[in-house]
């Protein structure tokens, strides 16, 4: 094997060495450990992820869009809390070196970092079933790091780009809903290329109190902050943003993708209605749209369990289920 | 799957939140990221590995030793940067949660974690083979740190602990050669438990020159250091140091194993001879074994290949082969 894993050191040794001028990776690959440290007063941000073949992704992957998107989640949980990329670490195991694939996934790879200053400073490589975990480090001053604590009683609750079109794009592969191809393509795109939010999440400091990224659906996720914060939330689901192409499917596909869809990795946060003008304009600079759904509310008591009120652009309360929503009833 | 991993996130989120009173950790589970800082001053070392059932370990292994290893084999990468371990995120896939399983295995992993003060910060589960995916953190100023492109001519080669007892246990299980029972726990406890030497790297800060951790034999290891230095080494391979019970196994058999093994996980290091006392002297006080081995030599141009000469105690050329040693011959 050791000829074939001196063609994976290849592959990504080449691209790692390719140093910023203002990079504060003191010591890169080929030592025992990387040496980085955080810019002066700043903290690094970490995060790790696992992706497994058959489980996050398919054996017949494109290998440029598995790149592309191995370290794009990673990368979206820096944005959530405001972090500027600096580095990332790269173990994964593969069956056999092919080395068409392996071209390809690192390049995916590769565009990706560079397009966000992310060096590559350290990995390991083995033979085994195919399994990437990526460890992707960025810097934020620890005061203005976007927690998931941090809600506030009547704080607005925003939405960037649109929520629900990789959802859509599974719906269409699985044949629970139908497409034209222009609409396909745009729910595969958001499938395969999510797009890590990175500036919004840094010009967010200091306007956001809470944050995280949308990997697991709104519902879901949603709560983490208010399980964190220890808060309530209603959302209005007519609010959540949503393609042009989503919108052409069925309302109740629209809401089931935009409130319950995964994969968006777009960035929900909490700010004070005095943040509104700024986020806005924050917004505009960085041509990424960014929607108010919702309020943030005090629990009734402490015993009560932080949950989401959902209602209509009428105010009619509505309660989602696994199917999707329902309008409310007491029964 | 979700009661199932949240049986997980409750094995480990338990004992991750023991954080230490002096810790630099401002953030840990539970949030998109972690938050780490280095101490004012110093640079943070860091490194990845990766564990694949079935390659590094095997399916019936003792799930406290995988857990006492997995972490022990990246804190020795710290160790051989001269680096104090502050933090660790572990991601792993697992194709079922077996409370028993992940009880021992989670006890061998924090009870290392707890000895050298380095908290579990971050981590993701998902179903899929066995695989471990640990990347550690550690401290250390970036001027002392021991690299492995700092050997300088007329440097002492310097091993801690003893080398060889891991292979031999190795080839006790393969019937390669045979040992007391006595001898085969001691190699087996070699192989399943090794000891990452932390304090005798933070002690070594300013005493080596380069240093690395033997993890597949001390031949192709030293090479590492030789490459990155651009320098050659002679070694006496009868110095290489082993124990008591590897020492009651055939001459050629021990040569093999110290200089060829693999799964040491004791520090390399060199040395200027004016530091031979001091380094004894933290030998001494660490009750660690350190013993010299040989020497650094320039290469004789700048086209030369790095390489190393060994010898044996009457000063005779060796040349190692797949098979061991041989008397050097000129054909």
């Amino acid at each position: 094997m050791l000829s074939e894993f001196s063609l994976i050191d290849r592959f990504f040794a080449r691209r790692a060495s390719r140093a910023r001028a203002d990079s504060t990776v003191a010591l890169g690959i080929g030592d025992d450990c990387a040496l980085l440290a955080p810019p002066a007063g700043e903290t690094l941000a970490i995060s790790t992820d696992m992706l497994v073949e058959g489980r996050h992704f398919f054996a017949d992957v494109d290998p440029y869009a598995l790149g592309h998107k191995a370290l794009a989640v990673n990368l979206s949980d820096l944005a959530a809390m405001g972090a500027q990329p600096q580095a990332f670490t790269l173990a994964f195991s593969l069956p056999r070196a092919d080395e068409a694939w392996l071209a390809a996934f690192s390049d995916g790879l590769f565009d990706m970092a560079e397009r966000f200053g992310c060096e590559l400073i350290g990995g390991d490589t083995t033979g085994g079933p195919l399994n990437l975990c990526i460890t992707v480090f960025g810097s934020v001053p620890a005061q203005v790091a976007l927690r998931r604590d941090a809600a506030k009683p009547g704080d607005d609750i925003w939405i960037s780009g649109t929520l629900g079109d990789a959802r859509a794009g599974l719906g269409v592969q699985r044949n629970e809903w139908t497409a034209s191809a222009a609409d396909t393509a745009t729910f595969r795109r958001a499938l395969e290329r999510p797009e890590p939010r990175i500036a919004l999440g840094v010009e967010l400091r200091g306007l956001a109190h809470a944050a995280l990224d949308l990997s697991d659906g709104l519902a879901g996720d949603l709560l983490h902050i208010l399980e964190r914060s220890q808060m309530n939330a209603t959302v209005d689901v007519d609010a959540l943003p949503r393609s042009a192409a989503l919108a052409r499917l069925p309302r109740d596909v629209q809401l089931r993708c935009t409130a319950a869809g995964g994969d968006d990795y777009e960035l929900c946060f909490t700010a004070p209605a005095t943040a509104r003008a700024a986020i806005e304009k924050v917004g505009d600079k960085l041509a990424v749209p960014v929607t108010r759904i919702g309020t943030i509310g005090a629990l009734e008591s402490a015993a009560a369990a932080p949950a989401i009120a959902w209602h209509d652009a009428s105010g009619t309360p509505l309660t989602l289920t696994l199917q999707g929503f329902d309008h409310f009833h007491a029964d």
